[in-house]
């Protein structure tokens, strides 16, 4: 029996616009086919969100057809016919034999089909970012006639201003940050143990929020005493104590999108040393909002935080965000300083003010907001406080 | 203040055993110096588990120092301090200026490094599988000195054979690991809703097992009724129902190390054709584990699985396993008939018998296991069985 599809993310409308905007970039930099393999873009074109990619895979896009291809493994066409929006013919499943071995891959595959398809030839596009040195030599080697064209970042590019649905999805994504931003503030006491107040906040994160549950679990940082000045560390076997600093970062998934927010939680009275960081940041951040509008840049918003913040006394370190949407950070514009990107409506960004002051000492708040029609508008709901516990 | 050192997963002695074997295999290869960059081998080298790797950061070996040095991200600098069992003076962070930026990147540190203690010429080691093609012109273009040795997956496979102390972490993921599964098995019930039931699980494999927390979330795959022949999604958005079957493969997580587990529910009584795919792959599971010990092959292993399987009329496409440790799938051997691995005692495998059989029907079962001195030995203590809720 064939794989039915399973209920879609977003109207088939939505993904055709998208590769609109992927083949007029084609058409602009005279590829006639691109082969897709960084992750995020493929569920950005397809709704694809399946686990797969650790073997190769790849969407192929071809200016003469309006679907793309997927070759994947063939244990996974099957969640590809499920989850992707177009005809299932499309998805081809390649044998277990290209798997762990030492001579062919799943990329040998790719290049079979491209040429069966009269697609090995001219100008081919390549997400170069996205593979390994030894599969661009394969291409090189077994597609003489193409020549390889460098397209890494350049869905990203596209990806970096949504869509309306889109922005409905993110906002979906942020009520349940925010739920799992709550949960946290529930059950961080002392004595409990880091790794079960993680337990709690994270089933709430897959939980969800308005009905909605989360679709996959995302970054996640628990940075409490003695370590508020690391970043990316999960949570260590520590319980909190009185006293204790514990700088939080995660997100809610929906289809892939999130919505990431940090705050700093603080058991008991937060020390002085914190209080005067966190006005000054927040200082800083309602300044970077506030220079948020269609027309400025990126470096724009930097030099607003970073002004405001030196006001204050203190510096940062770190750029002041990224773009954010698919998994997480897009490889796109930053917020900083010499970031000359022209800020658009429904574009998103994560305001990721995080500072790792000293090798003891770290601070974190950080706000995901869209480019409106004159300013900047932030999905949390929350407030822009120290939670005391 | 500076960061004090955290406790340790494992006694310094086992790192510095660990970097003996990896010096050897240097020597053997004639490299003064080795730049380790795939996450899972800088874990295996240092303890280090933060999630810092999304930007350029490498652990530098040289046959002259006794302990690595790990260049990294500055922010990043205070976890590899604490986390990591060698001096924090080893620990380099570089400036935030090298992310987000065209021309320079963190391997510009590395780099600099390299040339500053005269390890930028000769033969050098890299894991060019791990590293962008743009990432290698880098090397090749700022060490013009230095000749680019391929030393991909040579870490790997000096883990494949773990020291009784691994083993006896991998044991503490494998009791978490159980507790998921037992847990799965109380939560999922018609009408509840997939997200849930994997709320509830991942949550239990964060708490752990014998007062032991999980220490991060690993891969985590619910395939149930219509999608049983997916193998890599996390969950959907559906309920279940009665007469679902629900496929399970996940693992709890101690400092980096799995042990991966998978097991087949159904709601109700089990169809015929699975009761049927059950009695054969047990069978052959049973066959596989009894062809383990020391100086049989990987491929005597799947040998016997799929004679066994056929005789009860089934095959399997996908391999029947592979080596497995710290970051779940170690990219070495594989339980698969071509492959002519020798096994040793202390080797660890997924024995992996997910088969995935038509566009609407597969099934799970696994055991992770290590190679003893004469057989094997399985770290599950749950049954194989069709868990029938």
């Amino acid at each position: 029996m064939a794989m039915a599809k399973g209920p879609q993310a977003f109207p088939r409308a939505e993904y055709l616009r998208r590769l609109s905007s992927v083949k007029a970039e084609m058409e602009r930099r005279e590829i006639n086919a691109l082969l897709v393999t960084n992750s995020a873009d493929i569920t950005y074109l397809s709704g694809y969100t399946a686990k797969s990619g650790y073997v190769p895979e790849g969407l192929i896009i071809s200016l003469e057809v309006e679907e793309p291809t997927f070759v994947t493994r063939r244990c996974d066409a099957p969640a590809a016919m499920h989850q992707m929006f177009f005809d299932s013919s499309r998805v081809i499943g390649y044998p277990e034999a290209l798997i762990a071995n030492p001579h062919m891959d799943g990329f040998d595959a790719v290049i079979d089909f491209l040429h069966h398809n009269g697609l090995a030839r001219g100008r081919v596009g390549f997400e170069t970012k996205s593979l390994r040195s030894e599969s661009i030599e394969k291409f090189r080697t077994r597609m003489p006639e193409a020549a390889i064209v460098d397209f890494s970042d350049a869905v990203a590019w596209i990806r970096l201003t949504k869509s309306d649905l889109e922005i409905a999805v993110m906002q979906e994504a942020a009520a349940i940050t925010d739920a799992g931003m709550l949960r946290a503030r529930e059950v961080i006491r002392p004595g409990v143990r880091e790794a079960d107040a993680a337990a709690e906040v994270i089933a709430t994160l897959i939980r969800g929020a308005n009905g909605k549950s989360g679709t996959d679990v995302a970054h996640f940082n628990l940075c409490a005493s003695p370590r508020s000045s690391t970043p990316h560390i999960r949570w260590s076997e520590d319980v909190f104590r009185n006293g204790s600093q514990i700088n939080l970062e995660f997100s809610g998934v929906r289809h892939g999108y999130v919505s990431g927010l940090m705050r700093t939680f603080s058991i008991g009275q937060p020390s002085d040393r914190l209080c005067r960081v966190h006005e000054g940041e927040v200082a800083g951040l309602e300044a970077a909002l506030a220079a948020v509008k269609p027309g400025a840049t990126c470096g724009d918003v930097a030099t607003a935080f970073n002004k405001t913040l030196k006001k204050h006394g203190f510096e940062k370190e770190t750029r002041c965000g990224y773009a954010i949407g698919i998994d997480w950070l897009e490889p796109t514009a930053s917020l900083k300083e010499d970031d000359r990107t022209v800020l658009e409506p429904n574009m998103t960004f994560h305001l990721m003010l995080g500072n790792w002051i000293d090798e003891d000492f770290g601070y974190v708040i950080s706000e995901t907001f869209r480019v409106t029609e004159s300013g900047a508008e932030t999905f949390s709901r929350l407030p822009r406080e120290i939670f005391q516990l």
